[in-house]
């Protein structure tokens, strides 16, 4: 089993519904570090899971509708309680859309299945993982 | 499948037992980097996998009983070599029992499995994964 | 010359004012991962440039005053365009005020100096140095 | 399940086979930072999964191999297309050969499996993982 | 005094001049990830150093006059033994020129000074700092 | 004004005398993360501010003097008490002595000083700078 990953970062502010989450129900924000992993049982013709530029690329798109935003007030987001978990999960649902329509190239269509993990702190992390 | 991550750190002292490990048998001492990885297969009613805050916490409790001290002197670690692994699997175990008792909340209950990994340094770490 | 270092971070919502700064004039956020360094030309007695404990409290006393928050909304930053170089300013200042008061003890008032680091992202950082 | 990893780094020049590439096709260069994982379902008698010192010496011998070279020139990789991802496979299968030779003793014959992942910038990296 | 720092990366391929080089005469290459720190008493108008992004891009265009290139072949580095001290004196100077030249702007004329690092592996990096 | 900086780590037991210290009065350990700074006006006729392999090697001998062992109990520190910032001190004069002496050959009798940055964990760090 082969696989490529992808690094980026977006810089939102969001908050937080439920008591749970404490001092985090305010109106705050977080720089998240996110990759995505691409994995595939064999490498294709070029010896790539998938062309990382392109990999970057998609990415890059998916966050650049969060990025520098208040999430708190994307349509795209409406009832989502944006917990660092919940992004991954949007995210990967996000790339796999993309991925599915051809972005990554027909070759792509082979993936098994993708990672995304978001780093909100040096000291926190969550992760969504789902097949291609 | 869903995961977060907590991180923390210790500072320890130990020795090791066994011609293999070298000049590691002599007394000498680590800074343990400590992740610990909780997984679930879907999100909470609050879109979470567990209260990060509390898992945090929960961890801190932990490496608290081991931490600025000699593991060669602590009765809860007696007859087991304290290699990177082994702490890995100690560290684990005990979260295990907490999360077991309750400390995470009714909702960690469901809770797939956790991982624990140590960096000693900058060119080695161990893990240790197990089911919940 | 001798120094120390310690490291915390904050999460924050902030929107930028004037055209330079282009999408960072939404409101946006970050996770500002903060150092703080301490100088001074010589040990004290106990061979220690201040003690590390307590410099990391004084830190996260001065970022809890900002953590979790909307920085635009914050009384104590009025007037003040909170780009990551005048928020190392600010934090600085700040733990200026605290260690004159008092805060890391007397040998504390023999520091020469000190650094603000704030990494807003992988990609960018700034710095603040100023004398105690 | 336990794991151990080990990390080091090789520097080399090579160029990469198709439009896909673009400007890497020229020929260029990385700093590959490689970290090699052990998996075994239970600790050995010393409580390891496998002696990490000898385990970095194994890592450090295949990459010595690719190191300070350019391996468009290589004839152990005549025919390959040398991206991140196949490299992880080249050695990844190097490693394995040698753990299957004896390379890390008897007890290195109860490994499950094992992961090569290559770092080739902070931005993008590759895995190989395979079964021992 | 503050500064701001911003990050990149080129991967180059090169081989060095000398006995002293070893194995690092013989044609290699490297991942060289980039800092680049501008200087300044008090921050403009804006509450910067410098315009962050517009720094970003100017350290891209001088990195892209390098990157997936062979620097022995580059005709700009001819004659220079490109060691990392080498290369970050040459970054450093070719971004004091487009700084002299106004591709900072205007307010960027009273940098004091400016500092590029160039990582290339983990374990090795070099710095050259300069006036402006 | 040229640097280049060396990494290594050293994994010592230690203790620490005097009630500021807290816990860490108990015996307990740390991984040392240690970076040596050379610095240097102009480079000399091989384009370095010193041979980077050799400057590895001196400061590897140095951490050899105190790996793996505890500090509580060698000679050489004998009176010492071991906080971050001493042993960056001690570490720091060493390498000094080693320059002298000529380790790093005639032309490194032109460095103009060294740095010595000890990291205890993510949080913490200690630094001595002295002249050549």
């Amino acid at each position: 089993m082969f696989s490529v990953t992808v690094r980026d970062h977006m810089m939102i502010a969001h908050s937080l519904r439920g008591e749970v989450f404490g001092p985090a129900q305010r109106l705050h924000g977080a720089t998240y570090v996110v990759e995505a992993t691409f994995r595939r049982a064999e490498l294709d013709g070029d010896g790539v899971v998938v062309d990382i530029g392109r990999a970057g690329e998609e990415l890059r798109a998916v966050l650049a509708e969060l990025d520098y935003r208040n999430l708190d007030d994307e349509p795209s987001l409406s009832g989502l309680n944006t917990t660092t978990e919940a992004l991954a999960g949007h995210i990967g649902d996000r790339l796999a859309e993309r991925v599915r329509a051809g972005a990554l190239g027909q070759a792509a269509q082979e993936l098994d299945g993708l990672v995304v993990t978001l780093h909100e702190s040096p000291v926190a992390s969550a992760s969504y993982e789902r097949e291609l």
